[in-house]
């Protein structure tokens, strides 16, 4: 186990009308600014909770963030952040509406010319943010309690992380009964983005460290048996409550203290987003696979035990096929192909990005152009 | 899964040299407690590298804390804290120095006339508590990541327990190097108390939490694969870091989350060790199976559940027997004769004392008096 250094300050509230509790969370003085997406919060009973919550602190609303939330629309809510002197940012959504907040948190008190720095430098430069509280509506990111955010930027076809223990949540409403109306699709993607987040913390190379290996496994055999339930039953609020814990848990930074990471899936799932509009989850499905197989002598020792302990099966393949099976029963195809995106342009494309960048991910920091070229091909 | 608060904001600095880390962390201004027990980190090295760290910060010291550590003993520091107006607490040792250090912590600024008070209402009266960070030298109690404490008074052979959200240390160093030297006793008390406390929190009626559930079998998994490697080879280092840093997950109240939880084998065992002066561990190793026989009927499908997956057993009853052959292949006799204690003196002693508090604890509170009388019959 490598040294590491785990602080998550989050407060999470879990559970049917916690989302009043927020009104002891937000200062009485406060100024908020209300991000929200695409108006599902109207729809779902988010938005009557929340101002029920607020009772007479004034908010100012900012919705519309998209998803795959767009640096422009992001630099709009932070001019009117800026105007209004807001010192609190609510963000109730998805991800994509987390991270825009938590970008959204960072820019306002930015001193630098340019915001983007923020993204370029993947959080380097980020001294302070506004507080952020949020009320999740889709389990997935696992924003909701972590430093993290990705932003896309249309007009150069960029999408980039930033990393900062400034825009850890305060607080974090997780309420499973709100996310009863989500359409199929959303869960799919939720199942796979968050099992994807373990893999990436987890799929590696041994590193003496058990307690993470079996937390991780923990995680993962929960997904595979709460995700399709969720899915199957949209009443069945014990799984889907099960289901979100599990996507907090992938990624609220506990799974990967002490051990290698990976990531190289996510950095090329975020170019295929950006240059073919797939879902995020759609890139990870399609990918996972591919970094699996060109990195399968390095990862066999994980990938087995995590078929023998997940799967109940031997081998390193039957472990990659079984999961691509689980995928597929989802309903979310693992091919370019089923998204009609050309194998060999996307290979040349993102390649061509990794090389003009000089990036190289994985745990190993191998997958670097070549690698990129040799993993999307594998993926026709 | 019932509703739930999480929130566990201490910081914690994990892996070799990593008391450096503290100077940064206490504020340059801050005039400091330092509290220990008996002496230990002056041979392991904690002292040491404690004094580099906190370079011309002054400190006042105070050693001394006990095993199961003394009300009266706590108050001395405390009177000091006062005189000094010392303003942070760094506590370096075990459990009980880090419980002593909290109790400190709160007893410093209470405002009450007796600050007994503070264990008498569990915490109720708690408004504060000056800030604290911990070196932990012993995995065992959890105590250096979450608000719990627990103090002894022998004048009148009480030992309670307090809670409260203000006494999380804001970090805590775990440096498995500083535990090398640690005298085998204390580790076969330390894997037991982990366990014991994950069963606390697992071991109790089924509730629909299955991420909880299989968190709670990874940390049990763990003690038992690293605990007995840890006594065998004290130059096992590895071994000794997983299980540092499973006795944390075991008690940072993240797996009570959302799930029924027990605690009636701590209750009845902290009488047992004001009366008898068993260690916290040995109590629990003889405590546990009377209180799973006792409660069998409601406790079986969780015990099944814990044999198939994590002793591959397919009985309560085996997954007991397992559990207790486990117990005693690391040193640790579970039976009260084991200890010269006569089982039907205690069982009466402290029924009686269950009887004059009107305690009754477990999941479903029925752990009363005559549970009890019971409970330490069976353990003869």
């Amino acid at each position: 186990m490598e040294p590491f250094v785990y602080h998550n300050p989050t407060e999470i509230l879990f559970g049917p009308g916690m989302i009043r509790e927020i009104a002891p969370r937000i200062p009485q003085e406060a100024k908020i600014l209300w991000v929200y997406g695409g108006g599902s919060i109207f729809r779902n009973g988010v938005a009557d909770q929340v101002r029920a919550a607020l009772e007479s602190r004034p908010y100012i609303e900012f919705g519309g963030i998209e998803p795959n939330p767009e640096f422009v629309t992001c630099m709009r809510a932070v001019e009117v952040a800026r105007r209004e002197s807001v010192n609190f940012v609510l963000a109730t959504g998805g991800g994509s509406v987390l991270d825009a907040a938590k970008f959204i948190a960072a820019a306002t008190v930015y001193r630098g010319e340019d915001p983007w720095e923020i993204l370029r430098t993947h959080g380097e430069v980020v001294a302070g943010a506004l507080p952020i509280g949020t009320v999740l509506t889709l389990p997935a990111t696992g924003s909701e309690a972590n430093g993290n955010s990705v932003i896309s930027r249309r007009e150069t076809r960029e999408k980039l992380h930033f990393t900062s223990v400034h825009v850890f949540p305060k607080f974090s409403v997780l309420d499973p009964e709100v996310t009863r109306t989500l359409p199929a699709r959303y869960v799919r993607n939720g199942i796979v983005d968050a099992f994807v987040h373990v893999t990436e913390q987890y799929i590696t190379r041994p590193a003496n460290a058990p307690l993470q290996d079996r937390l991780a496994e923990a995680v993962l055999a929960t997904l595979i048996d709460v995700g399709p339930r969720t899915l199957r039953d949209p009443s069945d609020l014990d799984a889907r409550a099960s289901f979100m814990w599990s996507a907090t848990l992938a990624l609220n930074t506990l799974l990967g203290c002490g051990v290698p990471q990976d990531w190289a899936t996510h950095m090329i799932g975020h170019e295929l987003t950006a240059l073919y509009g797939m879902d995020h989850a759609e890139t990870l499905a399609v990918v996972l696979f591919g970094v699996w197989t060109y990195k399968l002598s390095a990862k066999r020792a994980k990938l087995e035990q995590f078929g023998r302990r997940v799967w109940s099966v031997v081998s390193a393949e039957e472990a990659m096929r079984k999961t691509e099976a689980f995928f597929n029963s989802i309903g979310m195809p693992t091919r370019l192909r089923d998204y009609g995106v050309d194998a060999a342009e996307a290979a040349r494309e993102v390649s061509a990005r990794f090389r003009a960048h000089g990036w190289a991910f994985g745990e190993d920091g191998d997958i670097n152009a070549n690698a990129v070229q040799a993993i999307l091909e594998l993926r026709r």
